[in-house]
């Protein structure tokens, strides 16, 4: 059913990308109507999948996080911002030595492809490897200038300064730290996260999709929207500030846009009826 | 005596102002020069002074660090971002709440200048204000994020990036997190620390030095050259990159430029003979 002739409907697709942070939770409360519009299409045989720049968790650990919020999916439909980088750097450079700013599992991920872990303040390291992370201290930022001056090359996970947390207060992202890593050797980091094509055209080609079929849902203007629309997907803008702050700017509007999850639901629950 | 008829020598002024950081010392490391530099300018009968975007020393810890180099001068002498910071805050908003990141000594200074200090989670302050703080964390990060999204104003000793550590490593300054900070919330910090006029002027006027009598020797071309020469001083430039550097998009050239105090010291000394 087409809410409006001719253009697309809400359940025009087979595929459902959902980013995490302010899409699905906030920190550790559930978007309302996340749960229910998860399992709706899920129920109607939909695939239901997740891109994230989240670079401090596992797969395995957001399954659990999702779990607690009544939202049941599978790790292998869970994709990372930590995978998508070690991926990227053992197909484009092999085994690499990795110095890593990071958390537990990005540590486990640039091993996982095969590349070799060296302490942060080894500058015999082929590259500096950045993500969120939440032990950074000042001495880690004094390490991680010395990597750069070494010779090292610089990745990060995303670039995301921040992402929204409960009541919309700003959490400091990757992008934050790699700011005081920059701001001090004027070296500028480089990330296949969201927005950049690798993060889509990866999860594309890995299942086997087909743009067309795929609708990206994320609140960020950014990285979901223009992201995904770059890679020719269709997109669903979270927006809870409403339409004042709809861009008029940007190459690739919105093909939908919502205040949140919750409106989404109701909407595709009037396509199916 | 003249090295260059019509052109000032190094010995033309009553007053020298050092920066420290890079020019005085390397980290722990005296510049070579500098001990015999000062001491003989004293015995000249010349006003020695130190200008520095130094926040996590007092004045008398640098006095101790500058002992160890065989360099003696007085606290009185020694005047640093941390200062100045606190008593442009009184001059221009009274007494204020703030919130403070950074070393024992930002926050002394701050309730010396009649300040209330509070803990930095607590989101009442008027201000937050940054300095070079070794005991930065993430949780620090995001507690300035909070401070900065409750409205208080965004204060930092200065916007120095890095000074320059032994061997010319870069070391991570105030500017550095600030960036971090920035790069969340999208707010610009305030400094009165070098470049800043007020930096200069406040000295000038409380020492009532004439610029034209003073020299301001340091090692960074925008907040030593540019700075001083943008407040009316003549500038000593220490340049160890030798001439290729010198720099000719710069409103203020240096007025002298030597790779280092060793080689202003053997000029000075010509000069006197």
């Amino acid at each position: 059913m087409e809410l409006f002739p001719g253009m697309n409907g809400l359940l025009d697709y087979s595929t459902y990308i959902f980013d995490l942070d302010g899409c699905v939770y906030f920190g550790p409360e559930p978007a309302q109507g996340a749960s229910g519009l998860i399992s709706l299409l899920s129920g109607l045989g939909k695939r239901v999948l997740f891109l994230s720049n989240n670079s401090t968790h596992s797969p395995h650990e957001v399954v659990q996080k999702l779990q607690s919020m009544d939202i049941h999916v599978l790790a292998s439909d869970i994709h990372l911002a930590s995978t998508l980088l070690a991926r990227y750097l053992h197909e484009t450079h092999g085994s690499l030595r990795l110095a890593v700013a990071g958390e537990k599992f990005l540590h486990k991920e640039m091993a996982r492809f095969d590349h070799t872990v060296v302490p942060l303040d080894d500058t015999s390291a082929d590259c500096l490897v950045m993500g969120r992370y939440l032990s950074f201290t000042f001495d880690c930022l004094v390490e991680c200038v010395r990597q750069l001056e070494s010779g090292g090359h610089f990745y990060v996970t995303n670039l995301d300064t921040h992402h929204p947390g409960p009541e919309g207060a700003r959490q400091p992202e990757t992008g934050a730290l790699a700011a005081a890593v920059s701001a001090v050797t004027g070296k500028t980091p480089f990330s296949v996260g969201k927005p950049f094509p690798y993060a889509f055209t990866s999860l594309l080609n890995d299942l086997a999709l087909d743009s067309r079929d795929c609708l990206m849902i994320g609140d960020s203007l950014n990285t979901d929207v223009q992201g995904a629309g770059n890679a020719g997907l269709d997109t669903c803008w979270l927006n809870p500030g409403g339409a004042s702050e709809t861009p008029s700017d940007q190459p690739n509007s919105p093909t939908f846009t919502f205040p949140g999850l919750a409106e989404v639901l109701a909407t595709v629950q009037q396509e199916v009826r």
